[in-house]
C-alpha cells in the first residue's frame, strides 16, 4: 500500500513535488529550547541590532487600537509614502509581505513551465525556490572565481528565447559582493525586450561605495526593470514583514493581481511609513554596521581566517574546513550564525554584524569552535 | 506602437493575463477621504465590532519590543497552540497570512493548467481568483434556488477526472447559508481519491445550529480534507492577518513548501496565540452577533425587505432593485456595506452585524437610500 504522503505528492503540480522550502536562521528561542543554552545571541538573519526607529514602534503601537479592521487593500498610506520617496506614481509600487513576497509575485506572473529564470551561483536562496514553485527552469551562472560575486557576462550568456526573468542581488546575500553602476547598467541595457530584470536591493541602505547604483532611478530608462527593497534589514522591521517593488506601472499592475490584498498587515504598514521618516536612526544603523564590519575583519585577520569582502550587514567567513562542525560548536556556545552550504559555500559561515559586544562574543566563540 | 502595458501583459503567464484581483470592502478612511464624510461606519468586511480580546492586544503590545527579529519560520508557538486546540500533531497545521493565503497555497499545490476546481455560484470571491491565478479552470455549480446556498448534488455532478480541488464555504460568504453534518459528510465521503476538498470555516465560531459540523474532527476519516479557519472574524484580528489550515500532515507538508516562511508576522502570531485562550470574549462576540442578526432581521421585516437567512456575522438583504444605487446612497450617509454584484447577487447588499447603534444607523440609512 502506498504511503499517504506519496499519494498527495502525486496530486501536486510538478514544480511543488520537487520543491524544498526556505531554511530560515535558527531563532534564539529555538536554540535555547533545543540546547538548554541561556543568553544566546543571534547573528544569523541579517537583522538590525539597533532595532527599528522609536517612531516606527510608536506607530505600530498606535495601530493596536484598530486590529479588528482589515488593512486597506491598496496599502494606501504606505504606497503613497513610497511613491514620494522614489518620486514615482503610486501605481508603480507593489507592496510585499517582505520583499520575498514580491520576488514570488514576479515568478507567478512571468514564470511557469517552459520558461526560464537566470541568476548567479551563491545568490539569494529565495530565487531558486520561487522559480521551482511555479515549475519554471533555473539557469544558474557560475560566479566570479575571486569573490563568489555575480559574473554578469556569464549571466548574459545564459539568456535565451525562453528567459523571462533575471534575478540580481545587489549587494548579494550571502557573499556581500556588489555590482558597480557602469557594469550593471550595460548589462540591463543589453537585455532583450522579453526579459524582466529584478534587482534585489534588500541591503541597499548599507552600501556606501560611490559607484553603487540606486537602480530605482533607472525606471524611466529601462521599462523592464523591477527594483525590490525591504524594511527587514536597515529599517529593523523584520518581525513585521514589509517590502516592496518599484517598477513600470504596467508591471506593477500584473504583480498586484497576484498580490493578496491584505498582504502587509496594518501594524507593518504603519511602522514602515514611520520608519521612512527617521533618517537619523537609519544613519546610526549604517554607522554601527560600518564599524562592526571593521571589527569582524580585524578579528578574522587576527585569527588567520579569510573572508569575502562585504558591503552588506553580514560577512561570509571561510572556516577553512567543513563549516557544519564549526556552526554546531558555535551553537553550543550560544552563538547562532548561518551555515551557507545550501548556497554552495560549504566552508563559509555567514555572520550578521551585531552590536560591538556581540561581534566580540562571536569572535571569541569562533576561535574556540575552530579547534 | 504597442502600449507598454500590453507588452507586459503578453509576457505574463496566461492565468494572470485574465486575472482580476479581489475587491476589498471600502475602508472608513477611504470613504472619509473621497466623500468628505465624517463619523462613517463600516459594516462591509465582516469584522468583529467588539474588536479582539484584550489579552490579544496585550500580547501584540509585548511583541513590539522584538520587531527587528524575523518571526520563527515554523510559527512554532502558534502552530503548537493550534495543534493543541484541534488535538492534532503540529505537522497537520499550515499557517496563513489570513486564511486567503492558505486557499492560495492549495491552488498553487494542486491546481494549474489542465486541472479543474469545483465550487458553488455565490461562493467566496477568493476561490475563482486563486484558481485563475494558477491558470486552472473553474467549474461553478448552480446554487440552491431558494436561498442561494451550496447545492451539493450540483457540485458533485461537476467533479470529473481533472478535478483536483473542491472549495466549500460553510457557512458561505456572502449568503450566510450553511450545510448540515449529514449532507456534507455524505458529499465528502463520495469524493474520488484524486480530489482535495477544502472546507472553509472562516465563520465557524458564529454558527450555533446543532447539526453544523466541526469538520476538523473528520480528518482521521477523510485524508483528503483541508479545513481552513481564520482569526479575522470572531477573533477580531483582521488587521493582523492570521489564518490556518488543518489537514493530513502529507498535505500540510506540500502547502508549507509554497508557504513563505515568515508569512504570519510576529505580532500576529503572538496575538493569535493569546486570542485562542480567551473564550469569554469570543462568547461575548457570538452573543452580540446573535442579537444583531435579530435586530437587522426585525428592521428588514419592518421595511418590507427580504433577506437570506444567515448564520454568519453578516446578512445579505435584497434591495428589490439594482443595489449599486442603494450602496452609493448609503455611502453618502457615511455607511459602508458591501455590494455583491460580483458574487452574482446584483440586487443584494451584504451588511456586517455591527454594534446595536451601528445596526440601527444602517437600518435608518437604508430606508432613506431605498427611495
Amino acid at each position: 500500500m502506498k504511503q499517504p504522503d506519496s499519494r498527495y505528492q502525486e496530486l501536486a503540480v510538478p514544480g511543488v513535488r520537487a520543491l524544498h522550502p526556505y531554511l530560515p536562521g535558527k531563532p534564539i528561542e529555538a536554540l535555547e529550547r533545543e540546547y538548554g543554552v541561556e543568553h544566546a545571541i543571534k547573528l544569523a538573519s541579517n537583522e538590525n541590532p539597533l532595532g527599528p526607529a522609536p517612531a516606527a514602534i510608536a506607530a505600530a503601537q498606535q495601530e493596536l487600537a484598530g486590529l479588528a479592521r482589515y488593512p486597506e487593500g491598496s496599502g494606501y498610506r504606505l504606497t503613497a509614502a513610497l511613491a514620494r520617496k522614489h518620486a514615482v506614481e503610486p501605481a508603480a509600487i507593489t507592496l510585499g509581505n517582505g520583499s520575498n513576497d514580491v520576488l514570488d509575485m514576479v515568478a507567478r506572473v512571468f514564470l511557469g513551465p517552459g520558461r526560464e529564470a537566470v541568476f548567479s551561483a551563491h545568490a539569494f536562496a529565495v530565487y531558486p525556490i520561487v522559480v521551482q514553485a511555479v515549475g519554471a527552469s533555473a539557469r544558474i551562472a557560475a560566479a566570479q572565481t575571486d569573490n563568489h560575486g555575480h559574473d554578469l557576462a556569464a549571466m548574459a550568456a545564459l539568456i535565451g528565447p525562453d528567459t523571462r526573468v533575471v534575478f540580481i542581488a545587489n549587494p548579494n546575500n550571502p557573499t556581500g559582493t556588489w555590482l558597480a553602476e557602469p557594469a550593471l547598467r550595460r548589462f540591463v541595457a543589453g537585455l532583450p525586450d522579453h526579459v524582466i530584470v529584478v534587482i534585489d536591493e534588500a541591503y541597499f541602505e548599507y552600501v556606501e561605495q560611490a559607484d553603487y547604483p540606486d537602480t530605482s532611478r533607472w525606471l524611466a530608462e529601462f521599462p523592464n526593470l523591477v527594483v525590490t527593497r525591504t524594511f527587514s534589514k536597515a529599517y529593523g522591521l523584520a518581525g513585521l514583514r514589509a517590502g516592496y517593488a518599484v517598477s513600470a506601472p504596467g508591471i506593477a499592475d500584473l504583480l498586484n493581481r497576484v498580490r493578496h490584498p491584505f498582504n502587509v498587515n496594518s501594524v507593518a504598514q504603519a511602522a514602515a511609513v514611520a520608519a521612512l521618516d527617521d533618517s537619523t536612526h537609519l544613519e546610526a544603523a549604517i554607522r554601527l554596521n560600518r564599524e562592526g564590519l571593521q571589527q569582524l575583519e580585524a578579528g578574522f585577520e587576527k585569527t588567520g581566517l579569510s573572508w569575502i569582502a562585504s558591503v552588506g550587514n553580514f560577512i561570509a567567513v571561510d572556516t577553512g574546513q567543513d563549516a557544519a562542525g564549526v556552526y554546531e560548536r558555535l551553537l553550543q556556545q550560544g552563538v547562532i550564525v548561518r551555515p551557507v552550504a545550501n548556497y554552495g559555500l560549504p566552508q563559509h559561515l555567514r555572520v550578521t554584524v551585531g552590536l560591538p559586544e556581540e561581534n566580540e562574543r562571536f569572535l571569541s566563540a569562533i576561535e574556540r569552535a575552530l579547534v
